[in-house]
């Protein structure tokens, strides 16, 4: 590593060392990430990362209403005030005098799984990965609101962080009710992973408030606000509410006719094998993944099926994992009887009996998406190679000469136009519709071919 | 009924009269077919005909490879020929002196559901109605076979129509092995629903091969070759395949990989309420619909969920229709608990315990579709007019004015672009952002509008 001689490397060898023996988060080589936004930062975890059990900080996804504040920790202090008897102005190294507590949970984004609902819902169009399971260090919550001296009178709890709103965006403020705050899980972190709270995760305090949405993880934390009754700020009235019940897909519901968004629901993610990927016949298999739930958990069990829901199995559930909050890995060995196609799904089921569903219900804010997922795999006797990629299907859209002789002779052009193929499958049609007595000259082929599969491609899919 | 004063009235009932107190099939007026295909003719059922137990001639599903040919009852005969000892030769009179037998049975297209497949299949896009339940009247195929003498080196029985292909399209005719062929429930059908086969369904005499797809029961039956080995003609060797076995998606199995289309697969139906439709809170509602199988008949549960399938509930099904091959209707009578969306589910079990899948895998002509179906309805406290339809979402690609300014201060378009919504959705979306801080002047509201719903919209729905 010493041997590196470029400038940046040098340099970039410098901060290290000054900065202790391991890297800052941020400094870390980037694990593979979806770019949902590039501004403000929204960033996904691919299906890779749920391989872990402590997601890393660099495969932690980030999910930003605004941009990162920068903040200096030394000038930085936690404010406590409203239905308290004793306002409090706190330093960092005030704060980690109190009781150290640390815990696993995951923290998820109300809005993860977006991009699956239809009709399709605003919003960045998460797929699985706008969810992480961290190790999170602090100190309760329950700890600086009874050394403030919190009020009877206290019904939330509001938080607001050091991050500055874009134009005239109303400021990020989310509140709590008291009991979920007072609840003994619920910490003000300053440690994640075991290492100093990274910047895009809130350096240097943020809520954390296991088992729910990370719309109430407020980051970069300087104030807390002890409220008498509801907070009616634009984010909690305005933001991150669901209809609290299934709504028709599509449907419009006035903000006033929802509530904010709060626990998490039941659900597993397939972290192996992959959607597409090739198995071995007769070879042993290891399906696998993880699941969690939120104030419902922890997960009890989980069901793994290789014949699209026909037939269920039980999982093994890690045994180390007991956790309330936390997810659990979850694993079931398989072994392909035949070359097949098999299409694998798994659904959990949590300590209060929530299971998956099949079909989920769609809402205005698309949230909560927790639906079984699904992974498809190609059991063959040996691993091909990758197949070559899919020829353009550009073509036009005026009919070809021999294209009336080949197939207007027995039908109507209706018949063609409900078709949607690839090109291989236009090629394939052409030679099942000669067998069917169509007839194709050689010359004219290849131009029927360019136009329908240029014109009737396939449909876009839904999901 | 007899001031019909019209001349064509007036030949309408002269006709009727010579034909007796009932209708022909043909001259009764239509029901709702949906047209697949208009020449060569393709008709569905709409889900309206599950309502039926037996379904009337004029709501049966048509499916034609060619033009439906004139057969004179009095010339037509039956000839028997191949691997017997005494080939014959009947009259329509000399059939129907054998013994009569009647039996309720379902007959569903192979591609029924084709429409469904992900990707899509080419063929009729058929979605749930190319089936019906018929009471089917005719002779036992093993009263003819044995008068015949079939020797013991029967092994297929080959069917040949009156029907005529197009062009230079190879001849329709399909085998089934002699095992079937002898089943006490194999027929050769002069009669459906207690009248004279229509000709659609194929005057004078079909094929009845109850529990498989409807290519086996060939129409206008003419020739009846029993072979000594499988037949190698074009619509066994060519068409009507399926893998056996499921395969990936897309992939294009080649013909000599596949065997013939036999069995249908246990299969249900929701035939109320429809998707879509609304219900009265707190109002019983009959959850009701057909489930059938094929050789692993007949159905002997169906269960039905009204959460997307987290739970489900046991069907009553009717105690008078346990027929073999029939389709027996179910009900679960359920009284929606609170103003919510609901989504239903039904899955179906037969005698030998398979059952409907969840998510389906693809086979290289889409048949057998018989994934779990679904409806989802909006139970309101009193049932609205239909909504109005909805507005064009024509529009223009260049940004209009204010678009920059209301739009790009907080994010990129990458942000809009990944959005696909409807006009209504973008409408509230900007009512959203101005919430959010964006400035939108009112005189370009209307414009931003026509933009983001014009080059945005949704995306189609692949199922």
């Amino acid at each position: 590593m010493l041997q590196m001689s470029s400038r940046r490397g040098f340099f970039f060898q410098l901060a290290t060392a000054a900065l202790g023996t391991r890297l800052r988060a941020e400094d870390r080589p980037k694990r593979d990430m979806i770019v949902r936004s590039a501004r403000p930062e929204d960033l996904e975890m691919p299906l890779s990362g749920f391989a872990d059990y402590i997601t890393p900080i660099e495969h932690f996804f980030v999910r930003s209403h605004v941009y990162v504040p920068t903040v200096n920790a030394a000038e930085w202090r936690l404010k406590v005030e409203g239905e308290v008897g004793k306002p409090l102005t706190l330093t960092l190294e005030e704060l980690k005098a109190l009781p150290a507590v640390e815990l696993v949970s995951v923290v998820e984004c109300a809005g993860n799984g977006r991009g699956y609902y239809t009709p399709t819902v605003a919003g960045v169009q998460w797929n699985r990965g706008a969810v992480g399971n961290g190790r999170w260090r602090g100190v309760r919550l329950a700890d600086v609101l009874r050394r403030a001296g919190i009020k009877d009178s206290a019904r939330e709890i509001l938080f607001d962080g050091a991050d500055v709103p874009l134009g005239s965006m109303p400021d990020f403020q989310r509140s709590i009710p008291a009991k979920k705050a007072l609840d003994s899980n619920t910490l003000l972190a300053y440690e994640m992973n075991g290492e100093t709270l990274p910047v895009k995760h809130g350096f240097p305090l943020r809520v954390v408030a296991p088992g729910w949405a990370s719309d109430s993880w407020v980051k970069w934390l300087t104030t807390i606000r002890v409220l008498d009754k509801e907070h009616d700020g634009f984010w909690m009235k305005g933001a991150y509410r669901h209809p609290g019940k299934p709504v028709p897909p599509g449907a419009a519901i006035p903000l006033d006719q929802m509530q904010p968004v709060t626990s998490l629901r039941v659900k597993s993610v397939i972290a192996a094998p992959l959607d597409g990927a090739q198995a071995i016949v007769g070879k042993p298999l290891a399906i696998r993944g993880v699941a969690w739930s939120g104030d419902a958990g922890p997960v009890t069990a989980v069901e793994v099926s290789v014949d699209g829901g026909r037939t269920w199995k039980a999982a093994a559930l890690h045994a180390d994992q007991r956790t309330q909050f936390g997810w659990r890995q979850w694993q079931l060995d398989w072994t392909p009887p035949q070359e097949a196609y098999y299409t694998i799904l798994a659904r959990a089921r949590d300590a209060a009996g929530n299971t998956q569903p099949f079909d989920q219900e769609w809402n205005p804010s698309g949230y909560s998406w927790n639906v079984i997922p699904r992974a498809g795999i190609d059991v063959v006797k040996e691993i091909s190679a990758p197949a070559a990629a899919a020829q353009s299907d550009a073509g036009t859209r005026t009919p070809p000469g021999g294209f009336r002789e080949a197939c207007s002779g027995c039908h109507e052009d209706d018949l063609i136009r409900q078709q949607r193929l690839t090109r291989a499958q236009w090629d394939r049609e052409i030679t099942k519709m000669t067998g069917w007595g169509a007839k194709v000259k050689d010359e004219d082929r290849q131009s029927l071919l360019d136009f329908l599969s240029g014109s009737y491609g396939p449909r876009p899919q839904g999901r």
